[in-house]
């Protein structure tokens, strides 16, 4: 899922997920990533989804609301992969909640 | 600046930008973005920067509150800038404004 999310007239949420990677194990997370791509834009809620590394990883994405976000957090597959990703993939992270108010492109 | 933003406890504002650049004038871009970080960290308000590229650019810095945001999007420096981009160097963007309610990291 790359390019510009196609989200609805604000209000809703952003999670901004910044990371930086530790070395080695790429096949692992990319597999895992792609996974949780999939499996996030299959649940209730989920309004889009924008990703970028250079040495800085950031992907935001975006849902309806809170409980959107909750019940994504609490998927059980995705909680493997939040333990993975604590454990081994990333160095560093910061996860920031966020309400969009307003939006505008060209 | 890279890496993951230092930012203060929540709330705070986000401005996401995701970008998909026009082909060419790399330079003159590349040498736009370095002024205007320089520039965006001396506004006040200003609270850091995050940014990656892939085919999909996306820069996220962060602000005190929303009247440092209206003011670093006045600036006149800026203001050239924005031109620049909306005329030459970007195909499309999409800039979202954001309340950041809450946050955690590793």
């Amino acid at each position: 899922m790359s390019g510009i999310a196609n989200t609805p007239q604000p209000p809703y949420y952003a999670v901004i997920f910044t990371s930086l990677r530790t070395d080695g194990d790429d096949s692992g997370y990319e597999a895992m990533a792609k996974k949780m791509v999939v499996l996030a834009s299959q649940q209730p809620g989920f309004l889009g989804m924008e990703s970028a590394r250079e040495d800085t990883g950031i992907t935001v994405s975006y849902w309806q609301d809170l409980e959107a976000i909750k019940a994504w957090k609490a998927n059980s597959a995705h909680q493997v992969a939040q333990e993975k990703g604590r454990e081994k993939w990333y160095a560093t992270f910061k996860l920031r909640i966020a309400k969009v108010e307003r939006d505008y492109g060209l």
